[in-house]
């Protein structure tokens, strides 16, 4: 093929906020666009919790990435981990099982986001996991639903007390959206079908290491959000390490240096984020470093420092101290994508990344939520109205907003939930979290409709 | 506790349309019912093969069976894998993870269904699962989903067409609607969504050993639904035997003797069921035999041979040939409690269970159906308008049957599918299924959006 005939080759790799508003903005443009993303899907980040505390299901937040851009017909979408940048070939290898692919680009744009960090506790992530991905979510789905079928059959009170605690370790927006959708799950959606246990009588504790929990939204918000969250029956916890985790609770560490512990058997992480381990490979081919979250420095216009043809955008940018949320992953990749447009045009400036803050925002329970825009302050209702509208309009799709409307309006309306499945596996995967029981230790399980412990 | 005092204690073995059934029929009775479960959902079976193929969410089709009951304040539900039933001591015995737990009864009503049956090919599972829970359902729609993300990377047309060959098992109900849909995923809903692949020229091909797909619906029905087959593009082999089945494909046998392969990755078996091996336990301590599919010969009312307490219904049953659908499953476990209730009531007669016919359907395509009701034979879009009444009608709960509505809108509207989310544990489960390829072997992805395969 001859150099002077085919169109200037953009590979994007990622399939979140950033690959995706990089992709669409090169919709018009005269180039070959090649999205490699480890998923299939482009997720809907913020309502995952959601997808987790079973009120949306995996297809209303996770549409396939190749539907979404079927009709961009400049654009291609492979599936694989992409192992390996290389800037001087201008290479990009991913793998998928069985097969090796070496995708070559003229432009680069890196957007592979940020996983879970323990900030060295690798060791934590067994028992108290994240939720990043649909994997996750599934995964936490089951072991919450089934930490209560596992209650129900218990006769050990110490047991069932602790198959009945969960702790949620982070207090930004996604640990108090789960905590708080956790605890309106024992409260509205569980009780009266158990018959040993009470659902409503669980505990939820949010463990937050600093003095506050939403701290980004400044203090008369976090205050608000810290009393809506007690009052839907979460245990605040603030100013308190998490020193240990393992398979029957964690180990905590309070301001004044008290040690305590906490038996719990569900555990969920949302305390910190880490960018792609791409970044570092980045950073050691280029010359450069990434910062204690493993984000590169980039160039006001969101480059690679010496390598204009490469963008890092979103989760793995480190750029005036720009927050990891999905604005900032939009824009940035919506800028790198515009950067790139200009240059086939022949405009040599390049152009400094300017964000535009369109506010950030967190539910707390149903009709509860707090929001922060521009220099707008709401909590309550009007800021869940907002939360609402604001989720209805960034949701792929016109059937994914259908559906999770009517998914909200079920599990806002009357408290059930639609999408609570629990696999098989699911239960079967509680068994590593489960203590050993002697064999001999039967309990009796008496057809007993009044809540009694039964006897044989 | 006194034994006067204590009320009559029904323990329902499975959580499927017999063992609902047989719950709900009990809720105006003075009894004790529990419902011990090794799936925490009540399965909408029928529906099930549109959870493999991207067209339902898992919420639509199994809802919680404690959600379901939550009314009935006489029983409760126990999550829990029956290990043993004691007719002596009249004792069910289950486990959870780390837990055992045993629960007595006065009568007992077993509707533990049947899995699928390899007629003694058991080592043909790991390649050919079959879809009876929706763990087997998520994992299908991994590998159907998945096998076009990994034939769009590969270069190799031979490994590629192995990628796009989809093996169904078994020409009845189950097999003829799994092939139809994904004959109808690779020709409506997939196309235009890849760059180096065009997925309607998948081949999908049904294997039958017998000379007629859906032949206990008679000549005229079987043969409409072979030619509508035919038109959505399902290679149709009747009269062929499978013999082998590995990772990269099938060898079958047909009517003349004549041995072939098949190459094709993924496999899906539908072409037998075997009742629980409850059944043969059952058997065993009773005197009696489980016949060929591992189900035991009931009397009239549907209880044991010799014990009048224990009612065997649904799929585990075998009474005067009637077959193993979601109608014979829910009048006999609604018969189970009704016999339950009269002899309660102090009515001694045990009367025979008497089965209504309402009928069978099976959907070929969107818009195409069969069904035999009574005398009556329908096919083609009538049938499918009455396939379309009768699974709303008997889908569990408003919700499910507004979301399902909607989502067929989409599907067979659109050709869209709204819940195709394919997990990364599911592309990693691929492997196991990818011939193995040196690691030299670095295919070329250009970015190319006019489908060529492209050069470096």
């Amino acid at each position: 093929m001859n150099d002077e005939q085919r169109a200037h080759r953009v590979v994007v790799i990622g399939s979140g906020f950033g690959g995706l508003f990089a992709v669409r903005g090169l919709r018009r443009a005269p180039v070959d666009v090649t999205m490699i993303s480890r998923t299939a899907y482009h997720l809907f980040q913020p309502l995952l919790y959601q997808v987790a505390t079973g009120i949306l299901s995996e297809g209303s937040v996770a549409p396939a990435t190749r539907e979404v851009l079927r009709r961009q017909r400049n654009a291609r979408v492979l599936t694989g981990e992409v192992t390996r940048i290389d800037l001087a070939d201008r290479t990009v290898t991913s793998t998928m099982p069985g097969k090796v692919t070496a995708a070559p680009y003229d432009s680069l744009i890196v957007a592979a986001g940020a996983s879970q960090s323990y900030f060295g506790h690798d060791d934590f992530a067994e028992h108290a996991p994240g939720v990043k991905t649909i994997d996750d979510a599934l995964a936490l789905r089951g072991r919450l639903f089934g930490a209560f079928e596992l209650a129900e059959v218990e006769t050990d009170p110490v047991v069932i007390a602790r198959w009945q605690t969960f702790v949620v370790i982070g207090g930004g927006p996604t640990g108090v959206e789960i905590a708080g959708q956790i605890a309106e799950l024992t409260r509205r959606t569980l009780p009266g079908e158990f018959r040993n246990i009470d659902p409503a009588r669980s505990r939820v504790i949010l463990f937050e290491a600093g003095p506050k929990v939403l701290a980004g939204f400044g203090g008369r918000l976090s205050e608000k959000a810290a009393r809506e969250l007690r009052r839907v029956g979460v245990e605040l916890r603030v100013n308190t390490k998490i020193v240990g985790v393992d398979e029957t609770g964690v180990d905590v560490v309070a301001a004044d240096g008290t040690r305590s512990r906490v038996e719990a058997m569900s555990k969920v992480w949302a305390a910190g984020v880490a960018a792609s381990p791409l970044g570092a490979q980045l950073a050691g081919q280029c010359g450069t470093q990434v910062d204690h979250a493993g984000r590169i420095k980039v160039e006001p216009d969101c480059s690679l420092p010496g390598h204009p043809e490469v963008f890092v955008v979103g989760d793995m940018m480190s750029l005036k101290n720009l927050p990891g949320v999905a604005q900032v992953a939009m824009q940035s990749g919506r800028h790198a994508a515009a950067e790139i447009l200009r240059r086939l045009k022949g405009e040599p400036s390049r152009r400094p990344f300017r964000y535009r803050d369109k506010g950030s925002m967190a539910t707390v329970a149903r009709f509860r939520a707090v929001a922060c825009i521009g220099g707008l302050r709401l909590a309550g209702f009007p800021a869940w109205l907002m939360w609402l509208l604001v989720h209805l309009v960034y949701l792929v799709g016109f059937r994914n907003r259908l559906m999770s409307l009517l998914d909200w309006a079920v599990a806002f309306g009357s408290g059930r939930r639609s999408e609570r499945t629990v696999t098989r596996s699911a239960i079967r995967g509680l068994q590593a979290e489960s203590p050993p029981h002697p064999a001999s230790d039967h309990g009796s399980a008496q057809p007993s409709a009044s809540g009694r412990p039964g006897t044989v």
